[in-house]
């Protein structure tokens, strides 16, 4: 069942519709079997990579496709609803590019960013650590500045697509300062001192591999850093913002699944003499997962239209994590419902659906931070 | 606190500038005293006419300014922010604009429409019965065919505006058909055999008269119907599409209003020694309600930009009126909590706005009558 | 519809089910009058201290009846059911019987309890301030000591019943420190400077007057102290633990009584050719407010349970008073939702049920004072 | 932390407190590798079944403990809480025992009951067909009556324990009528023709094998039918009213060991330079969960009272499992939350919980079929 979908433009809602073909030819029917083996799928994101979704808002002249937020956040939904994991991938990935995008010189962006959202390079995200959640100034990751450059040391947690990424936008300590002693660093696979821990036990997204990585006086040429040393806390939080916006995306895109699996199995599972979609017990269920999943959407696309006309959007993407990620937890979950026994087990894909959502409510930001960042906002 | 909008162009921005000062400055003012007392206001439907609210979304040739409904609907929200009742008059007052716009003959039109969206002409909308209220079908007001027209026979039921009304957008049956028996009539006020009952005692919106209207052998000329005979249900239908984002949009400026006023109760109100804005478990309250309303907002606003492009949006106007009226519930008993006793009482508004929120889940469709709209669109 | 109670002996279930009857035939014919009049009906105190109601917890030594607690919360509940003011109204008298009774001299308790329990001496109590809501230990009104006893100076809020009672269980400051420097007195009416302020205009309960009381050097003997100087906060905490009780119970008389109408008009109100309540999406509403009222009523009899046991039960009664209000809130506005615009009309009790259910979230501590209860007793 | 439990003897208390240590000491070290593992434990219920809880509430004739359903819930609790899976199979069981002792001939009582509730005897329930859930009348396994007996032919679905168990109380159509032509049969493990299906791929429960039973021509004795032929759906029905209390508190458990890992963890764990079990916003939420824990048990404790009274308890039994499996659901989704990333792993039990919690709104009627059974008993 396709979404009537607004968009700016006929330009952009042919890239989706052509991000929503590839996602559900490509993507979906590989989905289960990588999640149940745990299996991470390196070639996906060269394919996305080419089909334009990882540059798709960015500028042209880095291979780009200039498109708005708008477009590229349905997209991804799209691919999402095909492939959590790899929308999550996704997502944490352009956080990469962001940074690099925004923040990076001139020459650094010339030479990473056209392979980035080429998804040639893959990045990683290292800000987490183990005792640096959602407090992320208590970082103790540090980059001591020598003649040369950096050397890195310390452990960060979380990395999403740990080990397998060939990059890692890092953040750590070059000062005593909470908020302004931190900054950022692109630091390749490979290089010396850097190894990651044994993949986490999670459960789900089981494909995307989310480990420690440890840095053993990691050197790193000046030139690596992103941004002015002290300005990391800054780069974080606004990638953070259109972080959210991803994952409100993703997390739409996967409660869509679990609401159109569960409709279609309502309209065909009997009991009592008819589809079970007949009752107005289960319609009125199917109802409210509907409104759940339409009022996701229309949130974080709203935060997307403010981020697209260059204003403040702060609590909006705050808004549209909390909602669209509550909604993601409450639908999937119903959906489970509508599908009883047949629900909780491996046959269909709603109980993945279901331990996919869960952490959507915690990654970018717990739901508990985004209502500190509202309120915040609102109390200003 | 002004609400961060997005609209379409700079004109419309402007436009739901204009309203909300009119509103603010003209309309807040007097709605205490008005609910308190229950004292219709005739003129401020003349003032917001003047204002060009009324006509917002009509064609300039008959006086309107042809904005999107993405505009008039924020526009609405201003109104209804600053005084509920007239919020909910307006929205009922352009249903019967957009069923005389939209199925009236071109000469109906010029008579009718331009002293309408002036506001010089209010009208009430007389579609449900006592007998007859979710269920539309069942109603039995009667128009007989003779010679020179019709004459009408019946009582309807809960007519917004009833008595103080200058005209009545009036379903009546012309046939046994259940649905497609039923056509649409302009009553005027001071027909002979035209009476109304007594004003219902209502929980909220007192200021605005309930009431129940009697039709006894009301004569109307044959130009008097609206829309071909039997054609009533499509009309009466498509104008509750349209007004169910009217009441979204009203529902979701008084949840706005009630937000404001907690928060600024919060940031002043002082126990164990702080505002208790800087307490945690009310910062987290503050941020869902305010998550809350900026969702309804996104909500009604896709359903709008839906509706402006010409797509078919049944679905989504359900699905804000839902999701709008439930967030005015919860988000105005939320702001009386906020207030603590003070709440309760009338020294504050947010005991009113709870009042007048509850209604919003009952009328133009109960959010049961929404849940199966959304469903029947859903299960196709 | 009678509930269908566990009670541990015969004679609890005799007393509730009298009661119950005395409640349904005295009290209920004239709630809805005394409400939209605002008027304070004292005799209904000296009825239901006749028939046993306000010293059933009591010891028979003065004039009590020796009951359970669990008896006497599910007789109340059935006294809130008839009439929510009046079960409020009961809920605070026994506040302050219970401070005389636990806390007084031998020779207060012989002097006052036998009148307090027979309902010829009728209590308010006079705790929290205009700013001393929440946070009681900010108290300021003050009781000077002299020679001859006390004079108090300052002014009260909130009290109900203010100015129709007889006495007024009245906290004072008498030293500095903000947990140990309050002190309890019985204030009678007619003391001289003991003045009273206009009732609150509320939203519900308005047959019970809530009012300020302001105290200009009220002089009392030093035998009208309860308890000992300093003891206050620990006699108004226990009490209100034992007073979270009856709100919980009232709370939940409230909610049955919104049930039973619904349930009652949902039989009888007929739309689409049957009666609603043969529709699965009202079955299932129906079906979860009686859940949610079976939850109420079982958790603030598991807290009974426990005092009646001799055990702590402080956290048990803030999750019974947090649990049992917010189920009246939710199960009243459903009830005016079953009843569609019928129910926002006096012509059904369903919308003053909504109205009176508000107000048990915020007193007797708000539902967020419960929470950080609960919390700090989770957390020891 | 040991719950503070009301128990109607000082013997309950006891027996409850030594099925708490037997559970916390024998059960609670093995749950994560069996559920890891996919591993079934035929032992624990011979433990199980030696310490008494199997038999807590049948008679001392048949090597029961003759303790009210109060006290043996609270047990089952225990257990639940200690390893879940133990405590789903224990209360199935615990149906095909009530199955006997109710409906059975005191020679079959006395030949199987002893085992039975001895833990000798292990038990499955075949009640269910794939195409037979939540409308058991439409089940099409037949027992064809012969000279001998009876010959079951057909495809049971969604056997807990299925294939480990030693018996299975099987129900089967003995005749056409949709009601009354359903025996109930005991069906011995071993017995010709009967066969199991590979165990389905669960979310979670996964150390309890759920599988299809097929039989194919299983010749049965008469002697092998419980009850009279006909009365099947009345055993089946009475049976679920008791083994809904049982999922009541197995929910109840579940929840409460969640809430408990969630408490000790914020105590523990430090964000922002404190525990976060110092914020409000943690505060809160770890109030609401512990509310909604205690809430559920009162609700289940209240129904079980009324069945130890002998009094009709399937309302209170369908709200007993209707409120405490979605408690279960939503404080096991908390739970996670509080441990934020790390809950979402295998290094901590409380992923495991939330997978455990969902089944529980689904088997023994999902709770849609329990909010019919309510809306039944409400509407009579």
């Amino acid at each position: 069942m396709s979404v009537d979908r607004v968009l700016p433009t006929d330009e952009g809602a042919e890239l989706v519709d052509l991000m929503r073909e590839i996602a559900q030819s490509e993507l979906a029917p590989r989905a289960a079997d990588a999640e149940a083996a745990g299996r991470f799928s390196r070639d996906v994101y060269r394919l996305l990579g080419d089909a334009g979704l990882l540059g798709m808002s960015y500028p042209e002249e880095y291979g780009g496709l200039g498109q708005p937020y708008e477009v590229y956040l349905q997209a991804l939904e799209e691919v999402a609803a095909a492939w959590m994991a790899v929308g999550v991938g996704v997502s944490v990935h352009t956080m990469t590019c962001y940074a690099m995008s925004r923040y990076g010189t001139e020459e650094q962006r010339r030479t990473y960013l056209p392979e980035m959202i080429g998804g040639r390079l893959l990045g990683g995200y290292a800000l987490s650590e183990a005792q640096a959640g959602s407090d992320i100034t208590s970082m103790t990751t540090r980059a001591k500045s020598g003649a040369d450059g950096y050397a890195l040391h310390g452990a960060k947690a979380w990395i999403t697509n740990g080990g397998e990424a060939d990059f890692y936008t890092t953040f750590a300590r070059t000062g005593p300062d909470r908020t302004y002693g931190i900054s950022c660093f692109h630091v390749t696979a490979g290089a010396p001192g850097l190894t990651f821990g044994e993949p986490e036990h999670k459960m789900g997204l089981t494909s995307s591999p989310t480990t420690a990585m440890y840095l053993d006086a990691v050197a790193l040429d000046a030139e690596a850093r992103i941004g002015a040393e002290g300005e990391g806390m800054r780069i974080a939080l606004s990638a953070l913002d259109s972080g959210r916006l991803g994952i409100a995306a993703c997390a739409t895109g996967l409660a869509q699944a679990a609401l159109d699996a569960a409709v279609a199995y309502a309209k065909e599972r009997e009991q009592f003499g008819s589809a079970i979609a007949e009752f107005q017990g289960i319609q009125f269920l199917l109802a409210e997962m509907a409104a759940a999943v339409d009022t996701a959407r229309a949130t974080y696309l709203m935060a997307a239209r403010k981020r697209d006309a260059g204003r403040p959007f702060t609590r909006d993407a705050a808004v549209a994590k909390l909602i669209a990620t509550d909604t993601a937890m409450k639908v999937t979950t119903d959906a489970v419902q509508v599908f009883g026994g047949y629900g909780y087990t491996r046959d269909f894909p709603v109980e993945r659906y279901m331990r996919e959502a869960k952490v959507t409510q915690i990654f970018e930001g717990t739901n508990q931070i985004q209502r500190l960042v509202i309120a915040r906002q609102l109390l200003r």
